[in-house]
């Protein structure tokens, strides 16, 4: 078995740490228990956080509500840095006043966009002999949506007519419980690049943008170097491959998606090598 | 403009002729014109000739009903060779008695397979705690099925049992009129390849097999070698890839996927080169 | 620990085997000890067996010889299948008369190929304003050649020139010792590949056109079905795959590339399932 | 043929410009005629500009000079931002003191590491039984090590000891005269990352992390957004999928790899848009 350090003897070590959710903060069964006491420690000792998420499906307010559901106030909106907001930001800087973004995903996924006075425009309430106003097209969630006609639909708007494409959630699929997945929207998104053979722009984790945007949050609140943050997360393509890329310590906890009796395995056959190991991010 | 050469100066120095058929004989507003010609010239001349259909979603006789109804006696469904029907091969040779075969696809396609004897279970009927008797997976067709729902639940399938996964339509799309295309069950299980990290067996064009099939029927009529055989198609990667790999002769029409303005640009680029170019298949 | 049969149970059933031969007869260090019991019992048994190796660097006759210096008389040339004999059929079918093929390899791997009275012209003799002569081209063993100078000219000519191009050997590396491997020059020919973006044809395991060649070598010497034939390999990639996709029954040995502590996790992980597992072939 | 606007309506909307160097300010036969304009009007302008390559091979200092030695005394050292600054940024966060990076490629590219205070060791001169002191692996510049020998040793040493991997370029080839091309570092590194299966670490344009480093230093030097940069280059995949991820606005010059008779095919093709296309980058 490999061998792991507790959590608490390394974050105390940093500034500001960086979150993954889903594996790290919560469960399909919800909050990691205990993992309230981290908050807490990292409060009394002054570390800022933050959590980095793939998720584009939610708002940071809906994101958040989610932790002040569950009695974690310390998770506000303001800490939650989502690829969807760098979709967004994307978005803002490059799409035409007046014209619209095309989408697949909830209308939760798109209110976010449309927040930043952008129009938005479901796939399924396109009509294909009226595009001009369509500038780009996002991929946001893998819900809200019939897939066998929208995302035909999608290909055949993406066919008549040119524009950039943003992948807002890379992941390729998510737990839905103990045993099953669910495709992700970032699946769907690599077939349909595939069949029309253009190059989609992806963000999220372990996209260097994720990573700027969450450290230009940071320096907002207090000064901190790139080596003054940690970076925990359970997945070693995302969270600790962007998370060293970018300059970062990482940890890899073996709470989600990593299973102990695997990790070693998997840091020896991927090549990427978290800085440390612990059984979960819980202070005890 | 591309230099292109008559069909019938070509076709008439070969023994036995293998057709694609979607671009080649047929297109989305049915058969293509004076095609008919093209059968009753080669009767005359005795040279023999076969479809290669990477079509799993009809049994050969359903494929043949379609040529019959139009006028086109000839293709009968001895003439037929399909992607299906490898698959068949290997399923009868690799599935234990008694054990079933899971898939997607329409009633239609699976019913090609139980005419040998094989037991098949549809994805949307099977229930993921009694699965002891699946021991195969086929990917036959992009209908009959809920994409959301049957395709998740295929994936955890795949994930609760190892097993043989057959994709017996390797096309990644499919032409539904002049504009328009639809994905086609080949991506479908390229994307569920991806997330459940497997590899799966691929049947049809251009893989050797399905000429392989091609070939053993044409030798049950006629004794010849292979290069007395030409393959006609519309399709480089598909139908020009495989003839020339197998060691045919090969011609590319241009009555379907590859337009005559880019013929050209499309051979240099691809490096897959036809023996010869003509218009269409059609004898004048 | 994975649980296996002993070779002789399994293969006394079949009335012929297909042995791959690095990982399975040999090693880095010579034959495996006691295959040539394996060898004997076949005859006793009056069973056939054939090898089929992805190694197009030498001719049948050279590769029997190494086997016959080390006192297995009966692996004969007659008995070897290698894909530079598929790609030799190739050329053979598909080069014009009095035209060359270039090639990147050793001067014994172009011999095998001018014995089918082809001419062949290495990368490093050609002069690439003199090209007209030069009709398709191979990748035949990673020796013989400058690396840099030699792959670099090979892309220059394959730019000025479209030609269809053969990969001989698509294994990606090879050990050269017991901790260490070699680039094999399937992963050279991935390379080029990419980078002038055309599609090769590639030969060898598992393409059914090797297991097709191997079948018609076994018919000339006794009727057999598919179904009648053993396949056994070290690699679940290009053996079992190849030979469970050609519809054999299918050994997976222990004795070479995996290993038998991770036999079963590479068999989860690929989805690609032998029929029966072995610690080697050696008949005791 | 497309249409284009003049360089200089587009640029004076801008506070900064980010230029790509080959392909726009130089090729193969040396200087951009007129370029030198091009940097004359913008200093009268008060536009800043700064050189962004997927260039490892060089020190910033070093690739200056080449300008210096033309007349362009404007492109000095600090205007200057190489894939290889970003990963001497990574080696300096994560490397330990006192242990060495091992690298393929020439001691210039090595030597631009080491001056950040970091052990560089050349594969060549590496004891694959003395590695304990090597933490970190970079792919620099494809020449300056024999291929055969230093790829098979590099390869080797990665199997033997679990690190982490950087591409400091990320090119796939580059011209070398009017008509032929070379192998770039980034080909090899694909080639090896295949061989061994594991994932590394790529620097260089499209990445984001470059753009960064470009717009912090544009930062030291004025108070400028992003949309108020423009990116200019000859690529569409690197310079302007990077440039348009980035949040800049793009200009493809038809000057370099992209010609003019394929801009809009490739534009189309590929689905990566630029908001402008010039001629070139000279300021008439």
């Amino acid at each position: 078995m490999i061998r792991t350090k507790s959590f608490r003897s390394i974050v105390k070590n940093y500034k500001a740490v960086f979150f993954d959710a889903f594996g790290v903060l919560k469960n399909h069964q919800g909050l990691i228990p205990g993992i309230i006491n981290t908050f807490e420690y990292l409060d009394r000792k002054e570390i800022k956080y933050y959590l980095l998420t793939n998720d584009s499906s939610r708002s940071p307010e809906m994101l958040a509500q989610w932790y002040q559901d569950r009695g974690v106030r310390q998770v506000t909106a303001d800490k939650i840095l989502s690829s969807g907001m760098v979709a967004m930001e994307y978005f803002k800087l490059k799409v035409s006043n007046g014209n619209s973004v095309a989408y697949l995903g909830t209308e939760n996924s798109a209110h976010y966009i449309e927040t930043a006075g952008l129009k938005t425009v479901a796939v399924k309430n396109i009509d294909l002999n009226d595009i001009d106003h369509i500038e780009s097209f996002a991929f946001l969630d893998d819900e809200g949506f019939n897939w066998n006609e929208d995302i035909n639909k999608a290909i055949n708007l993406l066919r008549k007519k040119n524009m950039a494409v943003v992948v807002a959630n890379t992941d390729i699929n998510y737990p839905v419980n103990q045993n099953d997945v669910s495709i992700a929207i970032g699946s769907l998104a690599d077939m349909v690049e595939k069949i029309i053979g253009k190059s989609f722009i992806r963000f999220g984790k372990p996209d260097a943008q994720m990573f700027l945007l969450a450290y230009e949050r940071a320096l907002q609140d207090i000064d901190v170097k790139r080596n003054e943050i940690l970076m925990v997360g359970d997945t070693l393509h995302t969270d600790i491959m962007g998370g060293n890329k970018f300059g970062l310590d990482t940890v890899l906890v073996l709470s989600g998606n990593t299973l102990p009796e695997m990790a070693q395995i998997r840091i020896s056959s991927s090549g990427i090598i978290p800085t440390f190991i612990c059984e979960s991010a819980v202070v005890e």
